[in-house]
């Protein structure tokens, strides 16, 4: 048996933390199936060469994987003709539909707030990430409307997934960040789905242990930086779960902490949540924890325990240490020397 | 010459804090013109009562007033039939397309960051608030949509109000938040529209100092919590407006300091950023400094400076000298503790 996973680094630093989680994940020996690894396109700069920012092979070799570790897009923040970003097309092409990330503070990580142990749970493939923009002239100068979809089916399953998380944590709190003070409609339909989850037939009063709270999208960040204590499970539509996964990393000490995967039904696809990183580009001194951790989330959700924790314990051992940390977490270690510090801690 | 001011203090603890702005432009003096009252209707409350959130009189009697308070409203989160947003609502009936919100530290004010300094220009009139939304049943259930609204027009006379308070200000630079990478139609039509400005022939040159940044939203919001001090006025389209003035108020310790002004072209209406807070309603100990704060910001949007400068160096000096704060900021003082101090130092 081996495990088939589709390697796209992308853009930017993509390429310097990619490598990092894979060397993790073939340090693992027999605690997984022997990977093989499928390297693959998309991005800024294969668009700025062959006019496609995810070229149908990357999606077709995709569909012959058992998973995938994405890592940064370079997005144009003008408008280029025939660019859309990468990412969000896959999400949506391989019906992606969980975001999840989980962010944590590691005990003597300088510059952590202590108390922070949460997993935002986001919608990932609607809101107004459907991208349906229309721009008309009028007298008065240009209109531009963009559509926010919210619909019963994808609530309904986002649901179930931080449910299911919930179920999984100490605390099992689900809270449900919404603006249905403004969108009554969309953010109300969200509100009501999540919330009538636990009554499904099909669950069975399975989530019956789990506790529902909830919180207006704005009043969220502001209790975020004040009382992070109080999250558990944050499910929320796809917009405010990214506004709200940048905020809860900024409270652990870095971007360069933070997992991700994008999980659908038989698929998943671990992604750090930081950016490309132009300005660090090629120094070497990106952080690879946040890719590492999401080579173990993605083990995690394929059922890979065993993997998956001797990775985390790794990747904490070398934070609560503190001797080997990449710039962006004070310490001037470069980026193989983390991985390095890692694989020792294996 | 008097100064007709309408008070709606609406719901929750929107009645304890506007009565302490009141007081404050009252102990004024021959700073303002005479301040004359206009006590009005609206808000969660009146609508059990009598079925309309914003009563037409309501609407009416401020448009013969020079300027109003607003205090702050319960909004239902679940969905009631005929019931919208008061503010929302007058925030269009009056045009006040300017949602104006200063946030700033004040050294001495514990768990406050040192080094915020920043203006929040919120768009106040379109976005997701044109509140144009539907619903439709499919086969895998309920299908809802909500339409964001961006247009030239209102980004440009933002875009104008930004520039000329970061002219008012020592750094003189504008930062404009999108998500253009996602959204290239309508947050690209904003941050376009916006980055024009300086260049209109009307505009004559008069922004050429100032100096334009740009930050997606999701990293707006983490940098803003990593290295506050590279905001001076963040303008932004009116959600993410509204995420990042909350955002914003958790840096300085608390939303019982943040003031802002919902501003049009011929009317001003302050409105203390946090809301109705019925956890503390009617217990008196409500922060009225946010209150008092936007009853100087108002008088500043209506050129009377020399008011609003006494009413802020007052406050400012209740807060560096710890004394008298409520509990939000640590404090044991009630409501009328603070601002019989505000009183004392002005
Ligand atoms: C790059 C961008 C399209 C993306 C998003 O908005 O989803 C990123 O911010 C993220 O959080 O993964
Ligand atoms: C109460 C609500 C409608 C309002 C808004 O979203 O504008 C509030 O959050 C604010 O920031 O003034």
């Amino acid at each position: 048996q081996s495990l088939k996973i589709g390697l796209i680094p992308a853009d930017g630093i993509g390429k310097e933390v990619i490598p990092a989680a894979k060397a993790v994940l073939e340090a693992l020996g027999s605690d997984i199936p022997k990977p093989e690894f499928v390297p693959l396109l998309a991005g800024w700069e294969v668009f700025t060469r062959g006019g496609n920012a995810l070229p149908h092979e990357t999606v077709d070799a995709l569909k012959e994987c058992d998973a995938a570790l994405f890592g940064a897009v370079s997005s144009p923040t003008r408008r280029v003709t025939g660019y859309s970003s990468p990412i969000v097309q896959l999400r949506k092409e391989l019906d992606l539909y969980a975001n999840v990330r989980p962010v944590a503070s590691v005990a003597a990580n300088p510059g952590g707030k202590p108390d922070v142990d949460l997993v935002v749970v986001r919608e990932n493939t609607e809101c107004l990430y459907v991208k349906q923009e229309q721009i008309t002239p009028t007298e008065n100068g240009r209109e531009a409307r963009a559509i926010r979809l919210i619909t019963e089916r994808a609530s309904s399953r986002i649901g179930k997934m931080a449910f299911d998380i919930a179920l999984g944590r100490p605390r099992k709190q689900v809270t449900i960040i919404h603006k249905s003070n403004v969108l009554s409609v969309t953010d109300g339909l969200f509100r009501e789905t999540v919330r009538a989850v636990p009554a499904l037939p099909e669950i069975n009063g399975a989530y019956d242990n789990v506790k529902i709270e909830e919180q207006i999208v704005d009043s969220a960040v502001y209790r975020l930086f004040r009382e992070p204590e109080i999250y558990d499970v944050m499910v929320a539509p796809n917009l405010y779960g990214d506004i709200l996964s940048d905020a809860a990393a900024a409270l652990v000490g870095s971007l360069g902490l933070v997992p991700s995967v994008n999980a659908g039904d038989s698929f998943v696809m671990g992604e750090p949540v930081h950016g490309s990183a132009p300005d660090i580009e090629g120094k070497g001194i990106a952080n690879p924890l946040a890719a590492i951790r999401s080579a173990a989330l993605m083990l995690r959700f394929q059922g890979h325990t065993v993997g998956a924790d001797r990775i985390d314990r790794a990747v904490e051992q070398v934070i609560r240490e503190g001797e080997v940390l990449t710039p962006d977490l004070g310490g001037t270690s470069k980026t193989q020397e983390v991985l390095d510090a890692v694989l020792k801690k294996l």
